[in-house]
C-alpha cells in the first residue's frame, strides 16, 4: 500500500541534478516520484494511488508488481543471474520452445528490447535474401538506435537523420485520413497496391523486407482492413520480400491474441517483441524467425550480438509473465474487456464534439480528437500539442490518472489485469475531461 | 557447489533447436550448459566448475553469484520492480550522484547496454556541438546496433556496412603494430598528430565528437602511450570537439580505476559504461555527459529514449555492485593483483617463442601470438583463426579454463575477486597451452 516518502523533495532534486530524461527538454520535465504499485495502480511518494490507463509505456500488462512474476525473478536470481551470450541454459530451452509454439515460427533471438530486435531483424532479413532496402510505414515507431530510427517514419528520426541507407517509406492503413483525399473505400485498395507500385519503382530484387508494426501503436493504433494482411503477405511472398511485423506494443495479449497478426490470419517471418513479453519486469526482446531463416543462419554467419543476449533473469521473467497469461486467462479477459472499452469509446464519439474517430482491438485503444468533426481538423497539430491537449492532459493528471497523451490523441491501454469497475473508472474521468475540451471548443453554452 | 543436470542432453537440444546464438554459424556452436556460479568459477550441466578467466564476456567483474548484489536486486524486485523513463525514483537519483561523483561528470543517461549507450552519446554530442561527423578508431569495437556498429572499425560492421553516414575512422595507437612502417617512437607522436591532419582534411567545424574505448579491449587492449590523451584532449578543446571514452569494457575497475582515462588524468566530455557498471547482474549502460552538454539539453529537447531507461532494478544493482566495489577495496585488489598478473606476462613472453606482445593495465590483458618473434607474422590472420589458435583454446577448455581468445590473441580478464592462487592456476593452464603452441611453430625438438 502507498506510503508517503519522507524525503521526497530530494530525492526529486537528485533526479533531475544528476539524470537525463528521454525525449524532453529537461526543464520543462517535472518527473512523478514513483515508490511502488499493485495491479492497475502505482503509488506516487505523497502516497497516493493513480490509475495506469497507460500500462507505463503500454508494457507492464500483468500489472504492477504481480507476485508470480517477482518470486521467477528473485528464484532465478539466487539460481544463476548471469550467463553469457554462447551458453546453454534451462531458461533459454524453456522459453525459446514457447515462443515458438505462440508464435508459430521457429527459434528466437535475444535481445534487451524491441529497438536491437528490430535492428537485428533487418539485419537478419539483409543476410538471408542478400537484399539491402527495407520498406517501412510513415507512421511508425520501430526504437530509436539508428537503425530502428531510420526505419521509423515518426518524427523522432527528424533530429538524427539522414540515417541509415536503404529505407522506403510507405503510407500507412490510417482509415480515419487516407493519403491523397481518397475515401476509406479507395484507401483500403491503395494501401497495399501503392506498397507494390513503391516495390516496382525501387526494384523487387532490392527490398530485403517490410517492417511493419502489427498495429501501429504510438502512432494512433492504427487498425488496418481486414484485408490488409493477407494481401501484404501476398505481396512478400511473390517478390520474395521478408515480411517482419514489430509487435512490440501490439503483442502479448495487448489485443487479446499472443500476436496482433493473428487476428488476420497470416504469418510473418520475422515477428520482433518485447514490452509485454516480460511486462517490463526485466528488459527483454526477441526476433523470431521461421524456419527457413533459422535453416540459413545453421551455415551461414549471424552477424550480431551483445552481452545480454540471452539474460537468464530476463528469460525467467518472460516465461513466468506468459505463464499469468495463461493461468489467469488474461487474453480471454483482455477480449471481453475489450468489447466493452469498444461500446464506451463508440458512445463518447457520438457524445463529445471533440471525439473525431475510436479505434480500439483488445485493450490496445485511442480516441483521436478534433476541433470539427467535419472538417476533421486535429485539435493539435501533427507533432504538436494544443491548449486543449494541456488541459486534457492536466484534467486526468489532477484526478491521479495516468494516460499517455500524444499529438491530437489520447490512449487507453491499461494494463490486462483492469477490472470492469477500474477501467470505468478511468473512462468516466476521460468523459470528465472530454467534456471540458468540448467547452474550449464550442464555448460554455453550445456545450450544455 | 555444482550438481550434475538431470536432463542437459535435451535442454543443449533445445537451446540449438529454438534459440539462435549471437555471432555464429548456428551449426558450428557447442553451447556449454551453465547452471551457476560462485566467485570466479561457474558450473557446469556435469558437475564441473570452470575458472572464468575471461568474467564471462569481461563483465562479472565482482564474481558470479555475489550474495549482496544478488539481494540488492531480490530487495528491488519486492519494493517495485519497473517505472518507466518518466519518473523519479530513489534508485535513480542515488545512482546518478554516485556516477557524477566517480567520474567527475554532472548527469546519467540510464540504457541498457554499452551499444545504445554509444548510440545515444553520438547522438547528444551532434545535437550539442550541430556538427556530423563522428571519428572513430578502426582497430574498436562499440556495439552492434547500426550506430554502434558503424562506429566500430572492427569487421563484425563489414557485413551490415555501409552503416550510418558521417563516420571517419583513424588508427590506433598500437605500439606493437604501428602503422606504414612506423617506429613506436615515429607512433607515439604520430598517433595523435595524424588525428588532427584528419580533423584539418574532414573539416574541424563538421566534427562532432572523437570517440574511443578508454583501452581497446576485444582488438587486444592496446594501451596508449601516456603522452596520448593529454595530447587527444587537447586537440578536442582546440576544435570544439566533444572526446567520447567507451569505458564500457575498460571502466570500472576493470583497470583498477572508474574509468581508465583516470589513469591519465585527463576528463572526457562524455563517458558510456556497461558490463562492470553493474558486472552483467541486471543489464544497464549509462552515457554520463559533462555539466556543458547537462546544460544544453536543460533547454534543448534530447532526441532519445527507450521503455526500460531508468528501470530501478538494474539501478538497484549497480549500486549494490558499487558499493561492493569499495567495501572489498577490490579496485586495490586489481591493481596489486595486476602487477604480479604482469610479472608473469613478461616472464611467459620472455620464456615463450610464440608470445610477440603482453600487453596488461590492472586485470585488464592480452597475449599478442606470433609465429616469429622477429617478423611478428601472426600466429592468425587478421578476422582469422588457425590450427595453433585452435589447439591452444582447445587445451584450456579440457581444463575447464574459460578464456577469450580471438584473431591471435587470448586474454587474461579474470573477475575483480580472484585470490593470486586462482589466478596463477589460471595462468600455469595459459602456459601448458603456450608451451603447446610452440611446439606447433619449432617443432617438438626445437621446443625443448
Amino acid at each position: 500500500m502507498p506510503e508517503v516518502h519522507p524525503n521526497t523533495d530530494q530525492v526529486i532534486a537528485d533526479n533531475r541534478e544528476y539524470t537525463l530524461f528521454s525525449w524532453s527538454v529537461q526543464n520543462q520535465t517535472h518527473p512523478i516520484h514513483m515508490t511502488g504499485g499493485k495491479g492497475s495502480y502505482f503509488f506516487d511518494a505523497d502516497g497516493k494511488s493513480w490509475l495506469d490507463m497507460a500500462s507505463q509505456l503500454i508494457n507492464i500488462n500483468v500489472g504492477h508488481q504481480h507476485p508470480k512474476v517477482l518470486q521467477a525473478i528473485k528464484d532465478q536470481v539466487d539460481k544463476m543471474c548471469f550467463a553469457g551470450p554462447s551458453f546453454a541454459t534451462d531458461v533459454r530451452a524453456e522459453l525459446g520452445k514457447k515462443l515458438s509454439e505462440v508464435t508459430g515460427l521457429a527459434k528466437s533471438f535475444f535481445t534487451l528490447g524491441g529497438s536491437e530486435a528490430n535492428e537485428n531483424a533487418m539485419k537478419m532479413a539483409r543476410l538471408y535474401t542478400g537484399r539491402d532496402k527495407i520498406i517501412t510505414r510513415y507512421r511508425s515507431y520501430h526504437g530509436a538506435t539508428m537503425g530502428s530510427m531510420s526505419a521509423s517514419g515518426d518524427p523522432r528520426r527528424w533530429p538524427v537523420e539522414p540515417g541509415i541507407p536503404g529505407i522506403v517509406r510507405v503510407f500507412d492503413p490510417y482509415m480515419y485520413r487516407p493519403p491523397m483525399g481518397m475515401t476509406a473505400e479507395q484507401w483500403e485498395e491503395g494501401s497495399v497496391s501503392h506498397i507494390e507500385e513503391v516495390i516496382q519503382m525501387e526494384g523487387p530484387h532490392t527490398i530485403a523486407a517490410i517492417l511493419v508494426e502489427g498495429i501501429t501503436g504510438s502512432n494512433g493504433i492504427l487498425i488496418p482492413p481486414d484485408s490488409y494482411y493477407p494481401r501484404l503477405r501476398a505481396l512478400c511472398d511473390k517478390y520474395g520480400i521478408v515480411l517482419i511485423t514489430d509487435e512490440v506494443m501490439s503483442g502479448f495479449g495487448r489485443t487479446g491474441k499472443w500476436l496482433a497478426t493473428q487476428h488476420y490470419g497470416i504469418t510473418p517471418d520475422i515477428v520482433t517483441c518485447a514490452k509485454g513479453l516480460t511486462s517490463g519486469y526485466m528488459p527483454l526482446g526477441a526476433v523470431i524467425v521461421n524456419q527457413e531463416i533459422a535453416d540459413y543462419f545453421e551455415n551461414h554467419f549471424l552477424s550480431g550480438g551483445l552481452t545480454y543476449s540471452g539474460h537468464p533473469v530476463s528469460l525467467a521473467a518472460a516465461i513466468a509473465n506468459l505463464k499469468v497469461y495463461e493461468d489467469e486467462n488474461l487474453f480471454e479477459h483482455t477480449l471481453e474487456l475489450g468489447k466493452h472499452l469498444g461500446e464506451r469509446l463508440e458512445a463518447m464519439k457520438a457524445k463529445y464534439a471533440c471525439v473525431g474517430d475510436v479505434r480500439y482491438i483488445g485493450l490496445f485503444s485511442v480516441l483521436e480528437l478534433v476541433k470539427d468533426k467535419a472538417t476533421k481538423e486535429p485539435l493539435a497539430p501533427f507533432n504538436g500539442t494544443s491548449p486543449e491537449m494541456g488541459k486534457l492532459a492536466a484534467y486526468l493528471k489532477s484526478k491521479h490518472i495516468y494516460a499517455y497523451t500524444r499529438f491530437n490523441m489520447i490512449w487507453v491501454c491499461p494494463p490486462l489485469v483492469i477490472t470492469k469497475e477500474e477501467l470505468d473508472a478511468g473512462l468516466d474521468a476521460y468523459e470528465e475531461a472530454l467534456a471540458l475540451v468540448d467547452q474550449m471548443i464550442l464555448g460554455p453554452v453550445a456545450a450544455d
